[in-house]
C-alpha cells in the first residue's frame, strides 16, 4: 500500500487557531447574547483603500477584452510591480533589485516553502515563542525528531526570547544552518534594533549560516531608527532571505499578496563543497511549484505603492497603532505587565496571577467576552503570556480594554 | 556553511518553455517582420466572459467597505465556491462532498506539492511523454537518481505512451505507490476511456496505490461517454485524488484558480501499517502551508458555475476546438499524421521527414513563423513527435496551418 509522509505524524494534532475557534463556538453557543470581541487571530478590519480597489477593478475590465486580455504570466511577479517593490525598498535605504524579488501569494506560503531549498539534514533555529508555521514546516520536512511534553521538537534549536532578555533572539549556542527571525515579531511585538540585527548578520557571515527574515509587520515601525529590512545591515544580502507582505501592511489578508528576496550574492554550499546561489534555486523551485500571482491582485498590491495608496494605507496603521496603545495604557493602568505594541500590532502581556495561557484565555472569554491568543501556542516559552491584536474597530477595542480593566484587574 | 538540496542539481537546466522563448527571441530579433504565431505554450488568448468579470468586480467593491471587507477565508475555499464545484461534479455523476474539495491557485501547484503527503521513498510512475512538473517535483524531493542521457531519471518509472498504444497508458509492469495519469493529455491530446480508467482504478485498487488523476483539460471532452472526472468510475474514490483547473476550461490562467478533490475514503499507510486518510493530511499541509486563494478569484471562479457563466465558457471552448478541428484537418490534409484535437486543445502530430522535434522546431519556426513545442521536452517518448495548441485566434490558427502546409507540407 502507497505510504505517507511519517513526519505528519509528529506533528502537534490541535493546532492553535482551530482550538481557539472551537473554544470560542462552545461558548458563543452558550452565551448567544454575549457580544464577543476578537482580538485574537491577527487579521485586518479596515476596507481596502480607493487607490487599490481602482486598480483592481480596472485590471478585472482589463481582463474582458481580448486587446487587454492577459493569460500566464512572469511566476516571478509583473515587472509593474517588482519596480514599485524595489523603489520602496530605496526609499527606506535598502538596495535589492527587481528581480531579486519574487511575488507570491502569501508569506505563509513563502516562510513554509523556503526550507525546501536546502539540505533535509540542516539544522534549524527558532525563536521561543514562534510563529508556528516555521516550525511545522521543518516537521513536516523531516528535520526534527519527535515532540516533548514542552511541545518542543528534537533536533530543532529554540532560542528563548522573553522578558528576561528584552525579546532580543540570543545568538545559537552551537551551530546551525539556518535560523527564522521575525522583527517586528510576531506574537511578542518586539523589533530588532540596528545593533541586534548587526549582531545576527556578523554571526551568520562568521557561520556561514543563513537568516529567514520575516519582515511582515515592517510597516508598523513608528520609531525612525530602527531597521524595516535587514539589508539596511551592511553585509545582510550575503546571508538573508527577506520576507515581506501586503497582508497586515496594505490589508490584504483575504486579497493575497506577499513577496520574498533572495539577494543574487546570497549563496550556500553544495554536496561537493561548491558555492551556490541561492537565487537561482529559489527561481527553479518558484517558477517549477508556482504559476505567479493573479494579474487582477497584482495591480492592486502595485497600487499600494502609489502616492494615494501609500496614504491609504498609513491611514489604516495609525489607526491600528492607535488601537495598540489603548491596549497598551488600558492594561498598563489596569495593573498588567505589557510589552511590544508600540511598532508592531501585538500587544504581548504576561498573564497575571499565576494563571496559564490557557487557564487566562478562558477567563477572558467567560469574564471579559474577549478573544485573544494564548502564549503557549507559539511555544515553551510564551507559556504564563497572552497575545491581543491591535487588528479591530477603534470602538470595539476600547471596549474589550475597559472591560479587562473592570473585569479581570491586575492587581485588584 | 548552509547547504542546498542536493536534489536541484540533478533537475535538467533548461526547462522547456524558457529555452522555446530563448529561440523565438533570437529569430525575432534577427527577422523583426517576421508575424511569429505561437501555438507553443498552451495559454489562453478569449477575454473572460462578462459574469465573470462583473463577479470579481462586485467582490472587489465589497472589499471597499467594512461591512462587507473580507480578511482571512477558511484556507480551503469559501462554501460559495465549494458547492458550486461540488454541484458541477454532480450534474457529471460524480458524488463529490464540498468538504472533500481543496480550493487553490493553480493545479500545477497542486500536482507539484501533493507529493508532499507521501513517504520519501515512495515508488513513483508517470506516462512519457509528461507533463514535466510531475517529474521535477519528485526529482526536488528526493524520489530520483540521476538523469540520463534520454533525459530519463534513475527510480521513476516511465509508462510508455505512444501511437503504438494509442497513448493509452499501460499498467506498470512492476509495483509502484503512485501514478500521475493525465486525462484529457497534455501534451499528447488522448483522452482515456472509461475502460482504460476502470483498468486503472482495479490495478490500484488491487495494488493499494493512489493515482493522482490531472483532469486540468476535462471541460474539453465532446465524445459524450468518455469520463471527464475519475470518479465516475465505480471504486475511484478509494484510490484516487483528482486535480481540475480554471486555468484553461474558463480562461484563468492569468486569473489562477484551480481545485483538488482528496475523498474521505481514500487511505494509504502509516509507517506501523495502520491506514491514514489522505483528506487529513493534506487538509494539514494546505492549512499550515497555504491560505487560501484571493476573495475576488474565488467569486469570479464561482460565477463560472452559473448559467450565464457556463454558456461564456462554453463559447471559449467551442471556438478553440474549432481551431484544433483546423487544425487537424489542415495538417492530415497537408500530409501529416496527427493525434489528439478532438477531445483536447493539443494536437500532437508525427515529426516528418525524420526530424528530431527540436529540428522540426527550428524549421517551423524559420520557414513558417509558427511556434509550437517540441515532443522530446516532454519526455523520451515525445521524440519525434510535435504538439501545436488549439489556444489562439481563429484566423491566427487559419494562417498558422495555411503556412504550414504551403510551407512545410509532409508528403512533397
Amino acid at each position: 500500500m502507497a505510504r505517507v509522509n511519517p513526519n505528519y505524524s509528529k506533528l502537534q494534532a490541535g493546532y492553535l487557531f482551530p482550538e481557539i475557534g472551537k473554544r470560542v463556538r462552545a461558548f458563543a453557543a452558550e452565551n448567544p447574547s454575549a457580544k464577543i470581541i476578537r482580538l485574537g487571530i491577527g487579521d485586518v478590519v479596515l476596507p481596502l483603500g480607493t487607490p487599490i480597489i481602482e486598480a483592481l477593478k480596472a485590471a478585472a475590465e482589463e481582463l474582458a477584452h481580448k486587446e487587454t486580455f492577459r493569460g500566464y504570466g512572469p511566476e516571478q511577479g509583473y515587472d509593474f510591480l517588482l519596480n514599485a517593490i524595489a523603489g520602496h525598498y530605496r526609499e527606506h535605504g535598502a538596495s535589492v533589485d527587481p528581480d531579486e524579488i519574487f511575488v507570491s501569494d502569501g508569506s505563509k506560503c513563502d516562510t513554509a516553502n523556503i526550507q525546501e531549498i536546502f539540505a533535509a539534514d540542516s539544522t534549524v533555529a527558532v525563536t521561543d515563542p514562534v510563529y508556528p508555521v516555521y516550525v511545522d514546516t521543518n516537521v513536516m520536512a523531516g528535520r526534527t525528531g519527535g515532540i516533548d511534553a514542552q511541545g518542543r521538537y528534537e533536533g530543532l534549536r529554540y532560542l528563548p526570547t522573553t522578558a528576561e532578555n528584552g525579546f532580543d533572539p540570543p545568538l545559537p549556542a552551537s551551530r546551525v544552518d539556518l535560523v527564522y527571525l521575525c522583527s517586528p515579531n510576531n506574537p511578542t511585538g518586539a523589533v530588532m534594533s540596528r545593533q541586534s540585527l548587526g549582531r545576527w548578520v556578523s554571526w551568520a557571515r562568521e557561520n556561514g549560516a543563513v537568516i529567514l527574515f520575516d519582515a511582515a509587520y515592517e510597516a508598523f515601525i513608528r520609531e525612525p531608527d530602527l531597521p524595516h529590512s535587514i539589508y539596511e545591515i551592511p553585509g545582510a544580502r550575503e546571508v538573508a532571505i527577506e520576507f515581506r507582505s501586503f497582508s497586515k501592511t496594505a490589508g490584504f489578508t483575504g486579497t493575497r499578496c506577499a513577496y520574498l528576496v533572495v539577494p543574487k550574492t546570497l549563496k550556500a554550499s553544495d554536496a561537493s563543497g561548491n558555492q551556490v546561489a541561492l537565487h537561482g534555486l529559489w527561481g527553479r523551485r518558484h517558477t517549477t511549484k508556482f504559476n505567479g500571482v493573479s494579474y487582477p491582485i497584482q495591480r492592486a498590491a502595485a497600487a499600494v505603492f502609489s502616492p494615494a495608496g501609500q496614504e491609504a494605507v498609513k491611514a489604516s496603521i495609525d489607526l491600528y497603532m492607535e488601537n495598540a496603545r489603548v491596549i497598551r495604557e488600558g492594561l498598563s493602568r489596569a495593573g498588567y505587565t505589557v510589552y511590544g505594541g508600540q511598532n508592531a500590532p501585538y500587544v504581548w502581556l504576561k498573564v497575571p496571577g499565576g494563571l496559564s495561557s490557557w487557564q487566562f484565555f478562558d477567563r477572558l472569554l467567560r469574564e471579559a467576552h474577549v478573544v485573544g491568543t494564548p502564549g503557549s501556542g507559539f511555544g515553551a516559552c510564551g507559556e504564563g503570556y497572552f497575545r491581543l491584536s491591535a487588528f479591530g474597530f477603534p470602538e470595539n477595542v476600547e471596549e474589550a480594554v475597559a472591560r479587562i480593566a473592570s473585569g479581570l484587574p491586575a492587581s485588584p
